[in-house]
């Protein structure tokens, strides 16, 4: 099953938080797929997060997240910016998606963010990550922001598009699109019956 | 539970299908709330649905809703025209909301929509709607159209928006508010949690 993340999107924080177990207990493997919303979101002309630009939206979203939080077991602290820009980790995640260590450096950043309330746009608070995950900050991020990462991130998008993404998290198996935290477990019981 | 729903709103069938079964098993009482959605995506600067507007979000919503069904065992047909104008069904479930045939019309126009392809707008449709939840459809529509009844869904529609409602189906329990078929389940434990 391909999930594909967003750092800066709030349902994706669960689904971040939980995949990795749920996928391993019914022994489906998982890829890891960063995306970027910012050029999605533009082609609808949005130039913000819909939760900022729709207030209603957005006060209920923040209630339901720390609602799906609590009964989850997941802790949450509200960030005191939104959003922030995950493009420094997004590049990292893309580059070094088939590595051992990257569920921990997602996890990681998903927690600096919605748990920890660090501001995810640094290298600073990106290089804490990578040492959490035990590999070297400086050598993961000047790969990271190499021309070959950043153009394979602007392609990882570009697909995203294709595949009629149009926000995070998202899941595909097969030619099966499912959207947001909620349907994290349709997703994975669809990738056991038909792809098992 | 307080149950918003929008006849036009593809997320609210399943829910208007599902409701009144899952709230008896709970003990749980029902208040059906009928809103047009139309004014509330007016504020957005939508002159249509999402769902056209966003072909991807679209796309999806069709195939996520008839997956859904095939889940929950509901027919389903995608209806040849969308979104439908459920603006007179709507003034019958406001004006007779307390009334003991309600739950059957509404799934009667939910079906008539959503798995017979009938056209909800037009009185005929309504009237055979009224008349299979046993009532007289000439004296209900009278009734329903009247300035009364205009006035009593513009200002339910008022208040769904003043609640922070911004799509269909919502639930509200207290001064909680959940969003989507997904939801239905929380807000019934919640009421049965918090108000039993």
């Amino acid at each position: 099953m391909d999930f594909w993340f967003e750092f800066a999107s709030t349902y994706s924080y669960p689904a971040a938080m939980r995949v990795e177990e749920l996928a391993a207990q019914r022994g489906i493997k998982i890829s890891w797929r960063p995306l970027l919303l910012g050029p999605i979101f533009a082609e609808y002309g949005w130039q913000d997060s819909p939760f900022n630009l729709f207030p209603s939206k957005g006060r209920y979203m923040w209630r339901d997240l720390e609602r799906i939080c609590q009964d989850q077991g997941i802790a949450f602290c509200r960030p005191s910016e939104f959003p922030r820009n995950g493009l420094l980790a997004a590049r990292v995640a893309c580059r070094f998606a088939d590595d051992p260590w990257l569920p921990s450096f997602v996890r990681a950043v998903y927690r600096s963010n919605f748990e920890k309330d660090l501001d995810i746009s640094t290298s600073a608070t990106v290089a804490h990550c990578i040492a959490s995950a035990g590999e070297d900050p400086a050598t993961v991020i000047k790969e990271a922001q190499s021309t070959e990462s950043k153009d394979m991130l602007r392609a990882q998008t570009e697909e995203a598009s294709r595949l009629g993404i149009f926000g995070a998290p998202s899941f595909v198996v097969g030619t099966e699109l499912f959207w947001g935290n909620d349907r994290l477990e349709n997703a994975l019981n669809w990738a056991a019956e038909h792809h098992g």
